[in-house]
């Protein structure tokens, strides 16, 4: 794409989009419905505003979901929208005004933005509505930490306003009257203080991007529609942007600073805390004293991945729990967003138990996110891990039986051949796959004969089939490692000390088998070990039936199977595995899997019958 | 940034994202814990699983809000993360699987995406726990509907998975047994389709963009990983984009395909709806007939504006009903993303009534949104417009009273004065704003003028007061002609046909320059219209208590008080309005504002003396 084009937006036009947005998020709740002829979201159930004082905010769109995602219940009455990023039409704010005396509201609360557009066109229709006697009051909301010293314009009104639907509409829904309502938001905007931080533009539909921004560098403190912010620099790590943005916004020698009063601020240690605080071991609980408790609000600005978001949650809450700062609670998420930034601004507010009672209160308003109602600071975050034992490979309490013999020297044969087939393998795998599978099976291989030379084989042969689970997952690797663990774990419950008759190996091999298909997803035909094992282990199902000593017949037939089902891939077409994404016709050669599994039963018949 | 370099995240290593990520999670909720060590996220009331089915799931990391967001009471008991885009181990997911049997749940069951790894790691830790005797069961998600021949490996498991944990979620809260809980998600999977669509690629924490798609192309039926998918072509409209989306995903002759019965459909008109639904003025009414009834998910893969998601959700409805399929739930945002991927995926699910109420139950799971439980389809959603009467300017309702005939005078004075100094305020301008005062003031006087040929003057002041708001607001625009339309507003409630007397105009002017401050936020002294106007209301406010026959003098000395005041904002800095972003020093002549507020003031004082 030229510089000089816009960007592709998945929208129908830059004339309807904003129209087009709004019905969507109309027609997506049925709590919600448009004003006709209006860009006015209004609650469905207006009825419920009898009596009570309705709420109306507002302002350009671009800032979605703000407003009309906040109208519901217990937060807006209505959400007017101008054009991206333009003001609403006074005409347009009077109608919704009107709209909500007309419902039987006791008197209008305008949340207005400090923006200069946004101040005029909702001061003009407030002026209009009162000279049609409808009691109408307004709140500016203008929470920007950005400049020190602040033009006569002020601070900028930012995504602090979500705080202030809240709490109102709590209020509202309450039956307070608009004087305490204006009073409780006024002492409360006091305390909120916001901050944002880009690390790109967003563009306007139809425009160009809104500034200019090298890729590498972010821009602090700047508006929700792309104004300058306050520096540049280059994006350092996440917790040293929060913290720089946290302490510009507290800066007291800043007019506008948010008045946050530090505390002290101690660690309850638990076992083996390293005081790494938030990291994934980390179990001490932090326990702020005497500092000030605030709700914070991460909000996305547009296009910061929700990964990214949470790496920067976490930075905001160590870094006011270790000023002493008790931090209440945190929403995370896309509140008052500019487009497609990507970009994030922190909102924290000073809140009292009073406040985070209204903070709390029930809402269906659609854009309010699912928050918990207790305090974030304070407890611990981190559970102890079950005792799942040590790994069946490190179990050194494992006894001896009459079987461990015979199993040895089986495994024996087993590691020692799949070691010299080990470049045949490989050279099988290089005409369909990655060319390792030899090396797979012969690391799985080293690993056993390792194991071997330092352990007794127990004598329940369950056991020794977890611990070759475990070598296997942990050594082999890839998928082949997983699907021989599988086959190997599903198979331990079947062999015990007491129980390992033929046809009990019969039925360890069968359910081995089974899991490796019911997880793996392949089945016999599809070229892979399956079509050497299933083959066999069909064969091997003739154990539970056969008569005393007719075991090695029936064990040289399943032998016999595993290698002629290998073999018979080179006619089948790879429908599963990595093999699959070979063109049929390349491969001539038998599927390297299969004949490792063909190698590995012939070694066991091989060990069987040198020792019988 | 070169196109060799990964793109800068917001996040503090590549090594620790994940688990800061979690850690951000967990720590913003008092509802979830971290397993020591391992990357699991725990519901913290773990003793609420006693004696019911625990829900557990997972995946690769990248995926957020997915899986730890829909941790809590009616979602899942546990999820497990992966790297970014990687698999669990399976040691973590067995600990897991521990953690939740050791918390007394009746058996464990799994919820897997169709991705091979999460497959075999999954199937390898359930095979562990079953041989420590835990009940455990596994469903594969495979909702994917992108392929028409999907391979041997299956459909893929995308956003689907988050319908699942909320199904199986509320009724394991609810006390079902393992066996009904699978059996219902098994019925319910049938009957959900996802389909992707993206405009950019996303790029792992230190690596470079996944895939490489130009600037204008969108590529359709990806993974979330950034697989590939089945086409490529032109960014087109959202509408359009959808209807493939949608027409794709029920295709009868793909293998894939979601099997969406289509019905009738009829539209309930009203008024002047044009038909177009879904555009802001369409109130008809669109009931959907014999059609499935359905949930849809409209899913932001990462980086799409809010904007557009809203768009998109509306163009979603209207093509759904417009087969006849009755859109009973929608939930819009970030559900199951890929990192910072610009783009989206449907998800429909068919839904019965037995089907919604599990999707309606009460969840603590902090990613899952604020749905209302009311039928999409079937409702209005545009309410009628307040009647605001007619435009003031419009109203041809009034008669004549005694002052009609000096207002007229007075204000074809000033309209005629404004012409005349049009280049001088033009030219005043120039220095210090965009040079475009004198055409405002002359865009308004003009507007006057033809209004006043047209129509009679009120005799109440008020109306004309009104009157010339509506005239000044809409055709002088700008910031000025909203203070201007502002002040005459803010004043015409003051002056009445029974009440017109100096004092009252006296009381008009201070109103009206109270709601110019108010709304505007500038003060005397910050070098605006404000510098000529306050002193010379000042004045005026002697009115009230002037002898009769006074008023001339106090007129004469308000017009005096103006004039000087206008040029003494050759002295001042700007401190509001567009001037204030200019150099002080550059700015050596009076404000254009405050000397077009002396010029009315003098045209009135000029045309009350004549008329005298």
């Amino acid at each position: 794409m030229s510089q000089m084009e816009p960007q592709r937006k998945l929208i129908n036009s830059v004339d309807s989009c904003v129209d087009e947005a709004l019905c969507g998020l109309v027609r997506s709740s049925r709590g919600l419905s448009l004003l006709q002829g209006h860009r006015v979201v209004l609650r469905s159930d207006l009825d419920n505003l009898r009596g009570k004082v309705a709420l109306l905010s507002g302002g350009g769109s671009g800032h979605e979901p703000a407003h009309g995602g906040y109208v519901g219940a217990g937060m807006l009455s209505a959400a007017v929208a101008g054009g991206v990023f333009a003001s609403p039409p006074p005409a347009s704010i009077l109608a919704a005004i009107l709209s909500l005396h007309r419902a039987g509201a006791s008197a209008v609360l305008l949340i207005v933005k400090n923006y200069t557009g946004d101040r005029l066109n909702f001061g003009l229709a407030a002026e209009q509505a009162r000279n049609r006697g409808v009691a109408v009051d307004m709140v500016i909301v203008a929470e920007d930490c950005a400049f020190e010293r602040p033009s006569k314009a002020g601070r900028r009104g930012l995504c602090g306003t979500v705080f202030v639907h809240k709490l109102a509409g709590a209020m509202a829904e309450d039956g307070s009257s608009l004087d305490q309502i204006v009073a409780k938001v006024t002492a409360v905007l006091k305390g909120i203080g916001t901050l944002g931080v880009s690390l790109s533009p967003c563009s306007v539909p139809g425009c160009l991007p809104s500034f200019d921004l090298p890729a590498g560098d972010m821009e602090l403190g700047l508006g929700i529609h792309g104004e300058p912010g306050i520096k540049r620099s280059k994006v350092t790590t996440a917790d040293e942007v929060v913290k720089t943005m946290i302490g510009h916004m507290t800066n007291p020698d800043s007019q506008s600073c948010l008045p946050l009063k530090s505390g002290d601020h101690t660690h309850t240690r638990y076992n083996d805390c390293d005081f790494k605080c938030g990291y994934l071991n980390c179990v001490c609980v932090c326990v702020c004293l005497a500092g000030d408790s605030v709700v914070v609000c991460v909000n996305n600005l547009g296009a910061l991945s929700c990964l990214e978001m949470a790496v920067v949650s976490r930075a905001a809450i160590i870094c006011l729990e270790n000023r002493g700062v008790t931090v209440a609670r945190v929403m995370c998420g896309s509140f008052m967003t500019s487009l497609e930034m990507a970009g994030m601004s922190l909102t924290v507010m000073i809140a009292d138990d009073q406040t985070l009672t209204l903070f709390d209160a029930k809402t269906s308003a659609p854009a309010w996110p699912n928050l918990s109602g207790a305090c974030v600071s304070g407890g611990r975050h981190v559970a102890a891990a079950p005792a799942t034992g040590a790994r069946p490979q490190d179990d050194d309490t494992h006894s001896e039986g009459p079987l461990s013999r015979v199993m040895r020297d089986v495994l024996e044969r087993i590691c020692s051949t799949l070691l010299e087939k080990q470049e045949e393998l490989n050279s099988l795998d290089r005409a369909a796959g990655d060319g390792d599978c030899g090396n797979t099976h012969a690391q799985g291989a080293r690993a056993i004969q390792e194991w071997l030379q330092g352990h007794v084989i127990p004598g329940c042969p369950g056991k020794l089939l977890s611990v070759l689970a475990g070598l296997v997952q942990e050594k082999m690797g890839g998928s082949s490692g997983a699907l021989y663990s599988l086959f190997l774990t599903a198979a331990a419950g079947h062999v015990t000390e007491g129980r390992s008759n033929a046809a009990a190996w019969a039925a360890a091999m069968h359910a081995g088998t089974q899991a490796m298909r019911r997880y793996g997803g392949a089945d016999p035909g599809d070229r892979t070990m399956l079509d050497a094992l299933c083959p066999a282990v069909e064969e091997l199902l003739k154990l539970t039936t056969a008569p005393p000593g007719g075991e090695m017949v029936i064990l040289q037939a399943a032998v016999q199977k595993a290698a002629s089902g290998a073999e018979a891939t080179r006619d089948l077409t790879a429908r599963a595995g990595r093999a699959s994404y070979i063109a049929a016709e390349r491969v001539t050669l038998p599927d390297p899997g299969a004949v490792a599994v063909a190698t590995i039963l012939r070694a066991v018949l091989d060990s069987l019958e040198v020792q019988k």
